[in-house]
């Protein structure tokens, strides 16, 4: 099958449920209107094998996720998906293999659909797999959720449940053991994280800033920091409680204390969003979490200066320093 | 280095030259306000070391072309520069060159600058040396050129000149050998392709259809009539004179009449436009490359039907099915 078959038969689809889809997949661009007065958001990340996931990864949920991780920046940016644009390099094995090929695209597609962010264009190529997605969504001017916009006293928050998708990747590679029922749902975790776009809409105009968690909690709060020129203290405590509340929260006893709180404070690709806002909007920020389905927890506070503190229940301070996600070139 | 400062250092500059990009790199998206009444133009490539250069490629042709490639999508849809983002993955000794790094980044924002494109955002990576590049452009609501609006009776054009990629590349294949000036020519046509966007951007209103040169004149010309449901008919010595006026025109002497004609009618990575025009607006195609300095030639013209022939200057045909390009997975 040639490059063109491919896209057509796996990838080309009505770009439907978007009125600003102009001209699709098959031009030299797509083209898109977005509807006036909305700023546009644009994000990219790139997947490769053997580092972001394994060759014998589900491809269905590696199509879900190469998606899932674009939305969340979207979201993470209160911005409403518009549509995305796929580059893949594909070893010969796989450009010839339907079934994958059948199974990657309809697990992109389906999250796809769901969001109504149609895949308008892309590039396909042989060569080591390699997923490249830019996702473009709208915001409304002003209101997208920056880094930059934490102040002295407000809340940190953060949404869902954190640490899962590090356990799962724990047991995966036989660092430890979990009871069954907890790596089911910590493996959905990390396999088919949830973008959280109705979140991140709802949080407009009530949260001061906002990132998603990719890297791990604190490596990502850190970026708040330094872009707002603030510190921080966490509650340790409040942050466990989030994983405990969580779908692992049955099997949750089985697993060491301080395996735990180092999978929620530093494991990543949680995809939760991590947020900041003023302590007189809490009751908007529940409300939020409220009408977009999505939890979200208090878990300390922004204070002046630039460092980051966390807090035992105790009172006495941990160094978070040892939680600070990773690097993918340290 | 970390991944950050990797960024920070090399590809973050001030997105200088447009007053459309409200947040570029360092969020989880960038943001940018295109103006009211514009459509946006949306396309990606994937570049993969190997495959599309070579591993001792120079660092500061290899971040020109990368870009290069995308604006001539742009170019050949008539739209203008916005904004693109750049997803990276890197072997270490890579990452760990700051030689490298720098010619790389310099090439390519380089010509970002030229074309006041700014690099917005993006991902870097550890894996196997692949760049993907999304670019986003401007065009009025239905200005743009799209491959589908040939008609019976139009002429057919291309840009500039062609072949001069691929004879530079069979001569660093050592398939044959090159007299000096011509080879110099032709590789800087091979390792620094000219986008077309001036070009574009004059023929709106004017072209009824058009494409970029990337896969070879035939090849490409093939999209343009399945996508038109036409045919047309190719002079294969107006073709050939637009390789003989190239920059290669002194040397082209030294080359055999059928590497010549192969290299140009199956070349690639021309980076030229291939378009259609009415008869009538022959006086405006003719201004819109005076007025952007970019030559165009008037090679073949539409039939009805859906076949392409290639026609010797005697009248006799040529099989043109030696010369539809390649095909990533053929």
């Amino acid at each position: 099958m040639g490059e063109f078959d491919l896209i057509d038969r796996y990838f080309k689809r009505k770009a439907t449920g978007s009125a600003q889809v102009v001209l699709g997949v098959g031009d030299d661009c797509a083209l898109l209107a977005p509807a006036a007065g909305q700023q546009l958001a644009i994000s990219s990340d790139m997947l490769v094998e053997g580092r972001h996931f394994m060759p014998d990864a589900d491809p269905s949920g590696l199509g879900h996720k190469a998606l899932a991780v674009n939305l969340s920046d979207l979201a993470a940016m209160g911005a409403s998906p518009l549509a995305f644009t796929l580059a893949l390099a594909l070893p010969p094995e796989r450009a010839a293999d339907p079934a994958w090929l059948e199974a990657f695209s309809s697990g992109l597609l389906a999250l796809a659909g769901t969001h109504g962010c149609p895949l308008v264009g892309g590039d396909t190529t042989a060569g080591p797999l390699t997923l490249s997605i830019t996702v473009l969504g709208l915001v409304p001017p002003g209101e997208a959720l920056r880094r930059s916009g934490a102040q002295l006293g407000d809340d940190v928050w953060v949404s869902g449940t954190l640490g899962q998708a590090r356990l799962a990747l724990g047991a995966l590679r036989q660092e430890w053991r979990l009871p069954p029922d907890v790596l089911h749902a910590a493996r959905q975790r990390l396999e088919r994280p949830t973008p959280r776009l109705a979140l991140g809409v709802a949080l407009r105009g009530v949260a001061s800033s906002a990132i998603d968690v990719s890297d791990g909690l604190l490596g990502d709060l850190q970026h708040i920091l330094q872009a707002s020129g603030v510190g921080a203290r966490i509650d340790a405590q409040a942050v466990l409680e989030t994983a405990a509340t969580g779908a692992s929260g049955q099997g949750a006893g089985s697993i060491p204390q301080d395996r735990l709180l180092a999978t929620t404070l530093a494991g990543g690709d949680d995809y939760e969003l991590l947020f900041t806002a003023a302590a007189a909007q809490r009751d908007k920020v529940l409300r939020a979490a409220a009408t977009s389905g999505t939890p979200a927890s208090r878990i300390g506070h922004i204070e002046a200066g630039s460092a980051l503190r966390l807090q035992r229940p105790d009172g006495s301070e941990l160094d978070p320093r040892q939680y600070l996600g990773f690097d993918h070139f340290a």
